[in-house]
């Protein structure tokens, strides 16, 4: 697999010397686990003691833990009650979390954490339990800390259970852009809850939801109909409904994490740019970031999701039957569907950095009904502004969304 | 090579309830190009107009450079010429780079350069024209930036040539630890033009004769010869001496990158903990940091070679004969074999960071004769003051090296 192609040949140009020039060429193994989990904090589950441990030999005593504020306060004694049954020395990093703190200084508060803490540099795994935020800024600061560092997630929102915690991306905020620093660093192990949903409020379950939808729109109809059906209710109930196999909340989240992880895992890396989970993630970024703290990222997915349809009906991808279906359903899950950032000269320039960040094209996903999805690069400008002002209509038409 | 193992099985403990788990399994392919380039300024050279660029297709117009200040000052006239002459429209962000600067700080000056470019993400390379500290800090900020972007470097320095510039590590400083912060992502191509050591100060020669010791001591004793019989008139002619292709200068450089890039290539990402290329590197970390900014990189490196010499004579893995030539060889190359910082009590919190770095083990290389090497897991405090104790009477004796 490894190579060093090593040569020795006469210079290129006009000095025609020999010079020597080599070829390094490997590979890097990556392995990593995602698995429900169900009552993680339970002393008697031994995933969480375990989680992350390289090889099979004892898992270390010590544990640095970096754990949302939130969640610190709901759950903090359930964890350290957790770490006392079972014997192990839980230094616990609390650390506020949410898309303003997205930043390098909340990596930097992290890996002096990690240094306080003395940590090993493959036996000791850091375990992040919060959301996305908290998530992406641990993997990020294990990522950086001696070059990387195993870690494990713990989601607690419902972004962080179907999409944070499943892929291998961390990062932060910088300067005005979304994420614009981070890595590609998986943590070693995920271990999914939906119990911890139960404390979760209404808003961010919508706000997860829209990062389902979005599996449903571009890959599974069947995810679609479960939405239609019942996502109302899922939310509602805190996904904490029947827990038996074949429930609804089950089916729901198990295909959300399911259909996320078929699209990552040929792609982890995402050296192919044209990326179906990309959709909703287009115009978004931008969004998000202007109305930063006004909309939330799943909210501002749904903005785009909304925004693509209407594009995709116009080029006759998607029925108008269909088109009305998915506005019900994001409307049925209290998302936003437009805002006043949806105007020609914000969305042309969140398409320019996307353009950017696709190396040169807008490789731009659109449905193509319900379940299917096709890449374009010729959206035009009239097109996003005719998209934005239907929306506008129907928005002020239909009332507003709780959040819109 | 990428597989995405599924499985529904019973919960592990209590409940017995079903549950989901996933385990993803890939590989990222990583390849890049190292290899000498004389007179890379030479407008006739098309080296630099085409390096980095992915693909087969035509370079882009538009290039970022990060160029060292006294990079630029020396060379910015030919490097603005060159651009000119090949029709290159080079945007120059001029960085100061030296110990003290290696930062995060450093890297969001070149993050927020190449957002002012609105670089795209593939196609148009960062080219980092530097010593080792530039390359670090502009390969962890093309590391970063939107989770990784190509780059290219060009050393200016002996450092740069022969390691810096050879393998995959981007890195800055953090508190008070060396590299701390840092990635593994290799420079899609590296241009090695000796020419640079022209206008190199000789301290800063030596300090690249430094970490090509390093690899003639621990693999190859033929490079140990030629550093023994040139090495001084090397660091003295400034590597200008004889281009022929078998001209001493071709040679050492050669073997020193050769030799490297041997080391590297299997364990790129430093899964074996176990390098012989950390010899040298043990101790230095802590030296090198805490007299900053009195020491250079390489010199304290050499500190760290004489002690672990005169351990590894005191085990009878280096005979006296052997142990004398070494430490002569640091000498003609005037570097330092003992300083203040090398007593008991720093060398023992420099190897305990060490053993956490190498997680939990010593995994220290010790020189066996000259040209091999043997990894030892249990030095003594008493070894090492032993050993710092011999090297500060040597030091008195032979008199104060240029830089001790
Ligand atoms: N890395 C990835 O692949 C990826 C994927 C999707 C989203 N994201 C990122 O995730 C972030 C959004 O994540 P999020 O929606 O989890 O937001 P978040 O991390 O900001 O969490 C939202 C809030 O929920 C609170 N909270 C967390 N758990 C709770 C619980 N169990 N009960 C009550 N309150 C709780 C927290 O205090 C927090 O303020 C965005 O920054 C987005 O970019 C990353
Ligand atoms: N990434 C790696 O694998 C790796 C390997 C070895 C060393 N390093 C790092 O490299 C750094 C040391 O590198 P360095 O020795 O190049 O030091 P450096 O980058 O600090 O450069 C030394 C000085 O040389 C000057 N300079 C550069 N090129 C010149 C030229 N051609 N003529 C005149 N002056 C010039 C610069 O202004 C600078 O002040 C350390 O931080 C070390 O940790 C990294
Ligand atoms: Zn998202
Ligand atoms: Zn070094």
């Amino acid at each position: 697999m490894t190579t060093l192609a090593h040569h020795s040949h006469h210079g290129l140009f006009t000095s025609g010397e020999p010079v020597r020039s080599w070829t390094v060429s490997t590979a890097k193994p990556v392995r990593y686990e995602v698995g429900f989990t169900p009552d993680v904090l339970d002393p008697r589950n031994p995933a969480l003691a375990g989680a992350g441990v390289p090889g099979d030999g004892p898992a270390p005593p010590r544990r640095l833990l970096v754990v949302e504020t939130t969640v610190d306060e709901l759950y903090g004694d359930r964890l350290r009650a957790y770490g006392a049954a079972r014997g192990l020395d839980f230094r616990i990093h609390v650390l506020t979390a949410h898309e303003q703190l997205k930043t390098m200084d909340a990596v930097f508060s992290v890996a002096e954490a990690m240094d306080r803490f003395g940590i090993a540099r493959r036996s000791e795994p850091v375990v992040a339990l919060g959301g996305g935020v908290l998530m992406d800024v641990v993997g990020l600061a294990c990522s950086l800390y001696r070059r990387s560092t195993p870690y494990v997630r713990v989601p607690t929102t419902l972004i962080g259970l179907v999409d944070a915690g499943v892929g291998a991306k961390t990062g932060v905020n910088f300067g005005p852009h979304k994420n614009r620093l981070g890595t590609y660093h998986p943590a070693a192990q995920t271990l999914l809850d939906p119990r911890f949903l139960a404390t979760l409020d209404q808003r961010h379950l919508s706000n997860g939801m829209a990062e389902i939808l979005k599996i449903a729109l571009i890959k599974d109809r069947e995810l679609f109909g479960l939405l239609e059906a019942h996502g109302n209710r899922l939310v509602g109930e805190n996904f904490q409904g029947g827990r038996s196999p074949g429930s609804v909340v089950r089916q729901v989240l198990g295909r959300a994490v399911h259909g996320m992880l078929e699209e990552l895992q040929g792609n982890l890396w995402e050296s192919e740019l044209e990326r179906v989970v990309d959709y909703g993630h287009s115009f978004s970024p931008t969004l998000e970031m202007r109305a930063l703290p006004e909309l939330l990222h799943g909210e501002a997915v749904c903005l785009d999701m909304a925004l693509t349809t209407l594009i995709a009906e116009r080029r006759g991808l998607v029925r108008p039957v269909e088109r009305r279906r998915i506005l019900d359903v994001m409307r049925g899950l209290a998302l936003p569907v437009w805002h006043r950032l949806c105007e020609p000269g914000v969305l042309g320039e969140a398409l320019a950095d996307t353009v950017r960040h696709r190396d040169g094209s807008q490789r731009l996903p659109l449905p193509v009904g319900i379940g299917d999805a096709v890449f374009v690069d010729d959206v035009t400008p009239g097109e996003l502004a005719r998209a934005a002002e239907r929306l506008r209509v129907y928005h002020s038409a239909v009332g507003e969304a709780r959040h819109a």
